[in-house]
């Protein structure tokens, strides 16, 4: 497909064990110009959320073409599908359990097949539990190699995004809560750029409230505030984010996975 | 001598520190063109037997051609030799520590020298203490770029293999143990498909048991056994192997390095 | 500039979150072609001393037009100026925090800049907590492609290096002080090349104490001592260094960071 070949891997397999290795090998055996690149393979084991995250973060700075391959799949052996979808100009190879949700928030879908044709598998035996050995990398590999996605298997009527608090419009605000905090201890909540485009006002004209504290309106980075204050902002995923410059917000606000974020209109945000 | 210039790296050196990163820039700087690739480097330091049975899972899985690079080596420094030898359609450098034992009970010995001509190792000084950069890396870049490997010295009498506990025969049951735990709790024995061979029934006529338990017969994957359940089936080493659907036979089965497991002929395996 | 487009990455991230993948991302964006290598992601966050360490141990090893990208920088954000310089053969981008020290003190100067033009850098707004992805990745991947580094920016007046401690000059000993222990227990030492050279004597006419203790002259290598006894060498960053044949000099000489390092012409060295 891609001239360049790059191909990258998310997976929760650790690195002190064999399993990324055969997958690697497995990748090169049939397509050995492929060009590896690991994303991360320290997403907590069967931590579909993360994995999600970190996908959504990494993928959009590789070129055009790259094919991102995920297993963070607990899953395996059962009946849930295998997916193949274009967003954007990017191609990704994951199990449908959500793992897509942020990169299908924030890039366009394209095209989508479940993998189902076994020639594009591992010949022989097809494990049960190292599916990303004998299913995911052949079949990455020949999607490197050129294969028309479409014959690996047929359209899905759908795909499984995951089931995140959704936020609540209640008068004035938007009820929202924190589902993640990353390692620098930025509060990240599930708030899309869609849900801060129902308001009327820009981002800038909006308030935000974190763990019962008035932030401020949302802001452009971390330096349009002092160092150690809070401030909101779009993040990379382009989820409503609560960091601190040159701090911790999880500490310094006491806030942590679950804290309650509110946007509204008004000067001051409800309470 | 390989057209894609794969070479994978497994070491015990961790990726902390700088000694990686030095024996990847000493091969590159011999072949440029090399495609390197980490099996891992979190092998215990100096674990021949943890580095062997890695070795041996991932490397199957590289494209014929590939050199395997297996600096776990305690003897660094002294008259160890440093052996390069095909197995199967792959390439090995490695000490002769036993580190290869995994891989010559399961790929077919084609060649092998030891390393002596000092032409293809660093210029100037070896270290004693890191020959992964001064001896391994700039051989491997050589090998990568085309050297007749009958060039880096003479064919050795022997190489070593690990002296493992060997299964006993015992009347009907053949009597071993698990030599290793891995990361999913699955317990591998030192039984290989010699020892199953030498029975009149095949695998799947045997009965196993494992820490006095009965585990039935061999299977051909986990998904044989409900979950949660033991199962015993031959890995992808070659070794008999008892695991749990879905679970951690380690915890399930109480068991862990140095348990005995049974394989008899009989309907149920003598005590 | 390099026709092998072979890029280190030397840097704080650690690998289980996505910033190092979406460096290696951005670099790919501008150069497909481009070769990494990790050189450690897990230097201990805004640790410039050991960056700066590991950086000169691995950065020697690498072909001739191998670029270095350092990101080791607490202080991101500031005003803190981003350097591109060449020093023997290979061409190093970091910020100007002094994690550029050791390199500077082994390899010779050939050219250098500072890091303005944006037109290089990530287009749209520049992340202030990011630059790795905004600054340095861009910047890395037209470098690889073949940018001509003056035209990223000014010659800069100076370049900042580390203040570590003197070794001071008293009677007949040079006194200085351990500044690093390495994972094998090794006592690194602020005393360099120009140090030793000032002494009349070749180094192995040199003699050495270390935490109280006698070590004798100077050293090439480890095994000129037996098993167990301590030596002192200059290590391949040029810097005198304690360790023990076969153990962990830290141990053997309960000496840490810090501890005193004592060279003298006498036979043996004051006290």
């Amino acid at each position: 497909m891609s001239r360049h070949g790059i191909v990258t891997l998310l997976t929760d397999f650790g690195t002190a064990d064999w399993y990324v290795a055969a997958m690697k090998g497995a990748i090169l055996s049939v397509c050995p110009r492929a060009v590896l690149v690991d994303i991360s393979h320290e997403i907590p084991a069967n931590d579909i959320l993360t994995g999600a995250m970190i996908l959504a973060q990494a993928a959009p700075h590789f070129p055009p073409g790259t094919l991102h391959v995920v297993v963070v799949d607990p899953g395996v052996g059962t009946e849930r599908k295998i997916l193949v979808a274009g967003f954007g100009r990017q191609t990704f190879l994951f199990p449908d359990n959500g793992v897509i949700t942020f990169v299908a928030e924030s890039m366009a879908l394209e095209s989508i097949v479940s993998v189902r044709d076994p020639r594009f598998m591992a010949a022989g035996e097809i494990s049960a539990t190292f599916q990303g050995r004998d299913v995911f990398a052949p079949v990455a590999g020949h999607i490197l190699n050129g294969l028309d996605i479409a014959r690996l298997g047929p359209r899905p009527d759908t795909y499984k995004t995951l089931d995140l608090p959704i936020p609540a419009r209640r008068g004035e605000g938007l009820f929202a809560q924190v589902i993640h905090v990353d390692r620098f201890g930025n509060l990240i909540s599930n708030i899309s750029p869609r849900d801060i485009a129902q308001f009327q006002s820009p981002p800038g004209g909006l308030r935000v409230r974190c763990a019962g504290r008035d932030i401020g309106p949302i802001q452009a980075t971390y330096a349009m505030v002092d160092p150690g204050q809070p401030v909101a902002l779009v993040n990379s995923m382009g989820l409503l984010e609560v960091g601190v410059n040159h701090g911790r917000a999880c500490d310094v606000l006491s806030a942590g996975l679950g804290a309650e974020i509110v946007v509204a209109e008004s000067p001051s945000p409800p309470r």
